[in-house]
């Protein structure tokens, strides 16, 4: 079996959409990429630190999903990392209210001996520097390390992001990320430079437009798949990276042909996110319902034009 | 050998991109239709107007594709419709600087009595009313009326516009026009509605995002092919319909598994177009690149997960 380890934040969300608000609820880039790579076969861990405040069923969601939370520190008194935010009309439109590093200030991740040789390292969101640490804790060479970053540390970490994207095999950024990170706005040539800086992957989000896939001259796109209502994008990017990591974790195998479906997997896997606020929608989602919207992208997306 | 009848614009432009600047060269929907329908083993005709201040080096473009031009009427003394558009950085804000309608203005369109049986029927971007004057020329109804348009038309002749609707099998229309003709933001669910309105399949276009196609509960999706550079726009939207309906009038075969490749086949050719200015890549594309950029579109949206 696969291991998969996990970076990333466990926090406190408060989220409104045109079509309602939510107080404070379960978030977070570790705790969504957790849910969704749950739906794959692996051994996986997630690294993180939180308050006491954090209510126990809330540990309890991924516990029940078999995610190791050993590496999980909690804070005696400590307050967990609080993110709102409030998303306009279209749902592509998005203002933090709020952010609260609390504890997550002092975020000095160890990773569990038990961890230090997995398969797969997936680098949620946060400062380069922890996820420099723990890169450099890991006892074997990973097959493969995902890094997730944003604008963020493009704007004021630019020198360590750039070491970590030195050490990574594959990172997924979105679209207007990739064009601030080369400067090009042409994705191709973007991805083209970003592979020069060290991934051999690059994967480009672009939301409810869908996902590039780029390795040298090879291109895979999987679209978004077209939904009557998208009510919460929170966390469709973390729940996409979850689909890719944890099915690369459980195959095994990371040729570009296969992580073309591991894109797919993805893909379906945020569709589901998007429905519900919070982790509501994948907390509970069941593996038949997962294989038969796998089936609806296979009829969006194949075609059976014959070449000679 | 399918017949196809195409009725739109054969026209001037003068373009501005961030790339260069040209004169007044060879634009229209209709032009840019039936270089990519020219593609497929067709019989084709186009039905236009045009001055005699169009060169006829630039009808002789078409007449070299073996299109039939004896529907286009060339005015004694007119002047051509011109349009004048200036591109902006990412080449999707564009501005109008120039419409003249010219001759256009009193178009009254025949269709040769040759072309009265056509199976395949391209109402190109034009004022509704001249739309209905060419499907009640018909003297067979064809097997399928294809219909394109813009916002302009909603916002002027709405009412005319939903008789066309009313009477077409296919409307292809981008989001924000789909958006404005149903005032409904998910693209799903106003594929839906617009299909009470007549035709029976929608194809929404979403520019260098793809475009879907719709049918009851079925949904496909084409990518557009992700570019170095992206040149010209121009034309980008009429060289997808051409290859659509092209190789739909070429296969007759309008099950939605062959509207999908027909979209694959529009979304490739439209790839060409934009590579250079106005038609000077469709002019001379040869079967053999298109066979090859087919494989990458296969490459680029293909996968094998399996489903039991």
């Amino acid at each position: 079996m696969g291991k998969l380890l996990i970076v990333g934040t466990v926090a406190f969300d408060a989220i409104e959409t045109p079509f309602g608000k939510t107080d404070k609820i379960l978030g977070g880039a570790a705790t969504f990429i957790g849910l969704a790579a749950s739906q794959f076969d692996i051994d996986m861990a997630i690294i993180s630190i939180v308050g006491d405040d954090l209510p126990e069923e809330y540990l309890g969601i991924l516990a029940a999903k078999n995610i190791d939370l050993s590496g999980i520190e909690v804070i005696k008194g400590g307050k967990t990392f609080f993110w709102s935010g409030k998303y306009y009309n279209d749902l592509n439109t998005r203002e933090t209210l709020v952010t609260e590093l609390n504890v997550l200030a002092d975020f000095d991740p160890v990773v569990p001996k038990n961890y230090r040789d997995s398969d797969v390292v997936m680098l949620g969101n946060l400062h380069p520097s922890i996820q420099l640490s723990v890169i450099s804790q890991m006892e074997k060479k990973p097959k493969l390390i995902v890094l997730d970053t944003m604008n963020y540390w493009m704007d004021n970490t630019l020198e360590e992001l750039k070491e970590v994207i030195k050490k990574v095999d594959i990172i997924t950024i979105n679209d207007e990320e990739a064009r601030q990170l080369t400067n090009e706005h042409s994705l191709v040539k973007a991805a083209s430079i970003i592979q020069t800086m060290g991934p051999k992957f690059v994967v480009i989000k672009k939301g409810e437009n869908g996902a590039l896939l780029f390795h040298k001259d090879n291109i895979f796109f999987a679209p978004a798949l077209p939904l009557k209502e998208v009510f919460d994008p929170t966390g469709a990017g973390d729940t996409f990276a979850g689909g890719f990591v944890g099915y690369l974790a459980e195959s095994k195998n990371i040729s570009f042909n296969n992580l073309k479906n591991a894109v797919i997997h993805g893909s379906n896997l945020a569709s589901f996110s998007v429905e519900k606020f919070g982790t509501e929608r994948m907390k509970d989602l069941e593996k038949s319902e997962v294989k038969s919207r796998l089936r609806q992208f296979k009829e969006l997306t194949q075609f059976d034009i014959e070449l000679q």
